[in-house]
């Protein structure tokens, strides 16, 4: 019948989720979910496919490139210019073929979301969103094409104060999950004011993009790379100085150690002042678990940015950054909203799923489960009653829909990990019995069926 | 700067979700979520992107030109055939420019899923799944191209006890949400062993098809079509006889007087076997509040049933198929693994969304909510404690970001719906104190600041 049968496999780069998976997966997004919502955050949702146009030209080129786009439905070669598909020009030709596209992140949607909501949107507006994002990236360990995000916004004001509520939310979140996590913070104004003091700010962008792939790279190959950029002597001697001030803790004493680097520099002046405000907010207010470093070598790739940054590593697992974010001047500029400030982080789930899944943790436990055996038709009214009045207590549980042999039935309930097995065929029937055992233990005794939810009730 | 701004605005057909939205929909999706549990059903997800050859022919010729496809990334056209590019022959070209697509429903994500972890997976197998699903349908009025589906299937056996099941779990859905439902069963069957004995059961898929329109068409109309489809008179009259046995009671009496329309054929008289079975297991536990009604002109158009299929209205409310599903005998046959029965259902979650709208259901509130009023640095220290102690015992508050007017800020209270609001300036922050305000009776006084947890938890 199916003998041309398709050999079923996934697309490259994405994942099944099995039922063990999502209960870890649901436990993380669960544990970030409470803390956002216990911070005032309210939880959004935007389309998966979104016009090209609100995508393109908002990731840089090679973001651009990366877009999953959409092949119009119906005729879609219809008014397609004819000359680019001869000539099979692929770049010219999206435009005729493809108007939407898959979201490439949570950040340009939710500034779409802003501008399109504005008047019903009370500001400051503090939003989260758990969605999947697409991106065509070459697929390697860790890193997929299809992957959650898990943001976190307020938008519409410029207080500090969000600087240092999102540094507790995230010690509260690793606090939650039992990941050892240390936040490495830094200013993009300091790295400016660096810049203007040694006559380089023409080129931030380019200088900012080297530094950050220092997590990567050694000094040496980032020296030469400055080196090959057209960077002087000076400004690489420089810029070693300001990564030997790196990984101190954000105290009062290790700002002001770094003030002369950006002194000349009103903007730069402007980031050591940001500094100090949030690392004094901070002392107010002591992290539980989470160490807070200055790293003024972090950049973050994203252009948007344009004041404090933030990334967050797991101490104890090379894994990279598990959290990251920074405060944006002017993300919703690009669809007509101009000059609304804002802060935003990102949780990257799959590394914290990738981390989670070697513990075990006790907070991710199976439901507590009940099986009825199936002992044939006589008795599956008698089952069938018992198995209503336990899920109406809300307690897990099944009737095993055939009247299999024992034996395949215990199996069942072995490899499905259930806590018992009740049973009853016509003897305990008539007696208004059943006999309940406990898998854990082994121990099995008879007993009426008035008391069976009260008697498992009590393990729950 | 930004003077040739995109006007922001949707892909036809998809929605953003509003915080106030989002409320409702988790509400929703968590209820039938934690039914799904009790009844020992587990989670899983698969990706939204999918090989364009898992998806195609899986839903007839109308299907598979509704699945969105995504064009390859880089260079796709560097194999497209030249010929077809010169012709324009959109559907020809497809193959060349595109390998993958976004998924259509549930099920065939899940047939392939069960398919490549047949190994790993002990039958029977529970899972259910919610996830968005994607269709190039034309937009209207409660049709959307991006959507939810919301599915629990069991796969493995072919026992009759899981029909019954899944009457049971709809009951509990639908009782818990509030909606008065009616479920509507018929099996394929019984209108198969109908057109057996009408000798037209070479053109069973035709006939159904067709019978299937009567919720949207009046049995004119239906007749007319039945005619031009080259059905003769008296199949014509039969069918009105058997619509008119419709709507009765899951009754054995009912069931009884069906019997003889489909007497002499042996997949009828099964069909009808089915029936009785399912009837006597729901005598047993009656539905708390689900009417079930045998209803004979029920088709459903998906081929892939083949046995008893479901479908429930919202009594109260004219807007189509609130759940539907069916028993398949094949699912998995076209990915290889062959004579796998299941059953599955599937909830509109859309439709339901739009009808608990409409009600002010108290289970969907907001949270208890604390706002802190701004003094401005003086006191933010002071302020931030209190955040942090809030925060700590799970109470959700918030630090107004800035100094602004203390009109703004209880405006930003009032819109936002907080409950209390707290206050200190420095007077207060010298003696301790915080004056805390009712926001719904509007009385106000002052608590010392060791005590504003415990009289804000006694209104939790």
């Amino acid at each position: 019948m199916n003998s041309k049968f398709i050999k079923p496999g996934l697309a490259k780069g994405t994942r099944d989720f099995t039922p063990k998976d999502m209960r870890l997966r649901n436990f993380i997004i669960e544990t970030i979910k409470s803390h956002f919502e216990v911070f005032g955050f309210e939880q959004i949702e935007t389309p998966a496919v979104e016009n090209l146009e609100t995508l393109t030209g908002k990731y840089g080129e090679e973001g651009d490139k990366l877009i999953f786009k959409i092949l119009n439905s119906g005729d879609y070669l219809k008014n397609a210019e004819k000359s680019y598909l001869i000539e099979g020009d692929s770049d010219k030709l999206v435009p005729f073929i493809s108007e939407k596209a898959l979201r490439y992140d949570l950040t340009v949607p939710f500034a779409r979301y802003v501008v399109m909501h504005r008047n019903d949107i009370t500001f400051p507006f503090r939003r989260y969103q758990v969605q999947p994002v697409w991106r065509a990236d070459r697929p390697q360990k860790g890193r997929y094409r299809e992957f959650y995000q898990c943001d976190a916004d307020v938008i519409g004001s410029n207080s500090l104060l969000l600087e240092a509520e999102f540094v507790q939310l995230i010690d509260k979140v690793f606090s939650s999950l039992k990941i050892k996590a240390e936040l490495r913070l830094n200013n993009r104004k300091i790295l400016y004011g660096f810049c203007e003091k040694l006559g380089i700010e023409k080129k931030f962008r380019n200088f900012t993009v080297i530094l950050d792939k220092l997590d990567k790279k050694s000094w040496e190959e980032l020296s030469n790379e400055f080196n090959d950029n057209g960077f002087s002597k000076e400004v690489i001697e420089s810029a070693e100085k300001l990564i030997k001030l790196s990984g101190n803790n954000l105290s009062k004493e290790n700002i002001e150690k770094i003030k002369d680097i950006v002194s000349s520099s009103s903007i730069g002046q402007q980031g050591i002042d940001e500094l100090l405000t949030i690392s004094e907010q901070l002392m107010a207010v002591n992290t539980e678990s989470l160490e807070v470093k200055l790293d003024l070598t972090l950049a973050r790739g994203l252009d948007y940015y344009t004041g404090a940054i933030i990334e967050v590593l797991a101490t104890e697992h090379q894994i990279g950054s598990i959290c990251g974010g920074g405060r944006y001047d002017d993300l919703t500029g690009v669809f007509g909203l101009e000059n609304v400030s804002g802060i935003g982080i990102s949780f990257g789930i799959d590394r914290i799923f990738d981390i989670l899944q070697g513990k075990d943790l006790s907070e991710v436990k199976n439901n507590f489960k009940v099986l009825l055996i199936n002992f044939g038709k006589s008795t599956s009214t008698y089952n069938l009653k018992m198995l209503n009045e336990l899920r109406n207590k809300g307690i897990v549980s099944e009737y095993y829909p055939d009247s299999d042999k024992l034996k395949k039935q215990f199996k069942y309930a072995d490899q499905k990990n259930f806590d018992f097995v009740l049973m009853a065929g016509e003897e305990e029937a008539e007696k208004a019995e059943f006999s309940l055992k406990d898998l854990k233990s082994g121990s099995q005794r008879n007993i009426s069926s008035g008391l069976v939810v009260d008697s498992l009730l009590k393990h729950l």
